[in-house]
């Protein structure tokens, strides 16, 4: 029998259909394989194929734009936002609109081509989640900003355009509408019982064991109770924490070592899928909280997405998150 | 520049983002073409490979399950949902639960093989929409349901999995989130205003002309302002309506006449896109409100969507409304 779960978080419902496709194995429609890239743009000595970098890590004294960097960030050459401007919000009857400010960059995540995010040193992810606050900390003195979207999308059916591993991020004059539900849904349940609902679930999904995908020091990775995609995984601060940029130094190192962690048991479980995965924080300005618990969504591509989701926010998931979590756990 | 704007029903802000490709070929991936297939399950003759029909239309004298029929509404053979049981709500610590109870059909919408929703004749596509009628009004007798999905997958991109053109029905235990949102945000609406936000932005649509694709006597179809993806197209009545199976007789023949002819320039303009289609109506037990106004949400697959998309409910739509207005109304 299909069960119906709800996400205390979002109030969203999904059905998880147990009798349709499941296994690993049943979803494995292409593998991301480098085949490496001549001309690529993100490689080093092609700095001048990108705009001027904003950001590098691993410089010895060679210059800006030139090869040397172990991690480098440029605005985006196709941004979907512009960063000259004033919002000039207006309003045109119904509708309201404001111009398309906004800063639209690429963390270029390794000089070398060959690697994913699974294959990155500890070091040097460690390295892509510094440069994620050091961007996040400086474009939130443009009080334009109210947030600043992290996101990766691994492999050419998750979105990628070039092979060349790296994220993006996005600054933002609003709040997008998913995670302004979250932090209002979350806030609304702090006011009634004075504790962070991520907490507490973190607390029962501890106990239950049979979400728990891994776990280290400082940071959990699970399966929601009810998640949208298969194989959809959260990794969490375990502390109660609220935003992203200002976690504690050590978490950095325990943040590193769970992602490439999880990410090697997602390849060896599912042969090397395509993934998205987008960070969650608190809203600018509003960062320090009790309610609001920052974290990490990874969506694995497995299943095709009709317009049916979107038309509805109502979501078919053949893969129940209990045996998704035991794949990944048996993994080695 | 880009532009942000906001949909005024759901809140939702996306980016319409000028500079990048936007006129109808930079898109097109795959054509739908029919190539036909010799075990259709969906074809006459082979009734016996569906379960067992719950409605049909066009017989005279066959019997059940054999050809004769213009119209076919079967029980999915993979249903997600299973129609039998109770519901069991039940909780566990944080999370709710129940079982996954529901009817999962199929309505074929024509005997022929050969044909797609497009090219079907006026009077087919009126027999589908009195077949959506015909199934809602007949599954909201059952007191477990409180919502009944309508959706077209049309073309293998956008989920089709058989190649026989048909839509798809679930009845739901709850309301999907999405419909949930927009019903309630129109009810705010109502509240302050003791206006129907969708006749607002019908009245303000026909004023301002440049998102109109289409009208007829009773429905008009529009690009609305802020779109999520490019040439997404709305249908709704142009006179207050809130539930779908409630429309007066004459309806069927206008909404077939302007899905008909939408089509026809969605197939010239785009070169045979695949898409996808939801009805929105109301939820059952509220079917008859002045707020909310039934409609049609139509969503070409023309883009790539990330997990961006799904993790944050933030769209960056390529081309501007106006300008998929101006190319469906200039297409023969």
């Amino acid at each position: 029998m299909p069960e119906l779960r709800k996400d205390p978080i979002t109030g969203r419902w999904v059905i998880i259909s147990t009798d349709r496709a499941n296994r690993p194995m049943d979803f494995v429609r292409e593998s991301v394989k480098i085949k490496g890239a001549p001309h690529c743009p993100f490689c080093p000595g092609s700095e001048g194929k990108t705009p001027s970098e904003v950001l590098a890590y691993g410089r010895n004294g060679s210059g800006k734009d030139t090869p040397g960097w172990s991690l480098r960030v440029v605005p985006n050459k196709y941004p979907a936002l512009g960063i000259e401007g004033g919002l000039d919000r207006e309003g045109d009857g119904l509708f309201d609109r404001m111009n398309g400010v906004g800063a639209h960059e690429v963390i270029i995540e390794t000089p070398d081509h060959n690697h994913t995010l699974a294959t990155i040193s500890e070091r040097g992810v460690e390295e892509i989640f510094w440069a994620y606050r050091d961007r996040m900390l400086d474009l939130k003195n443009d009080r334009r900003f109210r947030y600043i979207l992290l996101y990766k999308n691994h492999g050419e059916p998750a979105g990628a355009t070039l092979e060349h591993t790296h994220s993006q991020l996005i600054a933002l004059p609003i709040v997008p509408k998913r995670v302004r539900e979250e932090v209002d849904s979350a806030k609304r349940y702090y006011n009634e019982k004075e504790r962070c609902i991520f907490c507490d679930m973190i607390r029962q999904e501890m106990e239950t064991k049979s979400r728990m995908v891994l776990e280290n020091d400082h940071f959990i990775a699970l399966e929601p109770y009810a998640p949208r995609f298969p194989f959809e995984t959260w990794i969490l601060p375990r502390q109660h924490s609220s935003a992203f940029e200002n976690m504690p130094t050590p978490y950095y190192k325990s943040l590193s070592k769970i992602m490439r962690e999880f990410l090697n048991r997602l390849d060896s479980v599912l042969a090397f899928p395509s993934y998205n995965f987008v960070v969650h924080t608190s809203p600018i300005g509003e960062e320090i909280n009790d309610h609001y618990h920052w974290h990490i969504e990874m969506m694995p591509k497995l299943v095709k997405v009709a317009g049916f989701e979107w038309g509805t926010g109502f979501y078919i998931n053949p893969t129940p998150p209990e045996e998704a979590a035991r794949f990944l756990r048996e993994a080695k």
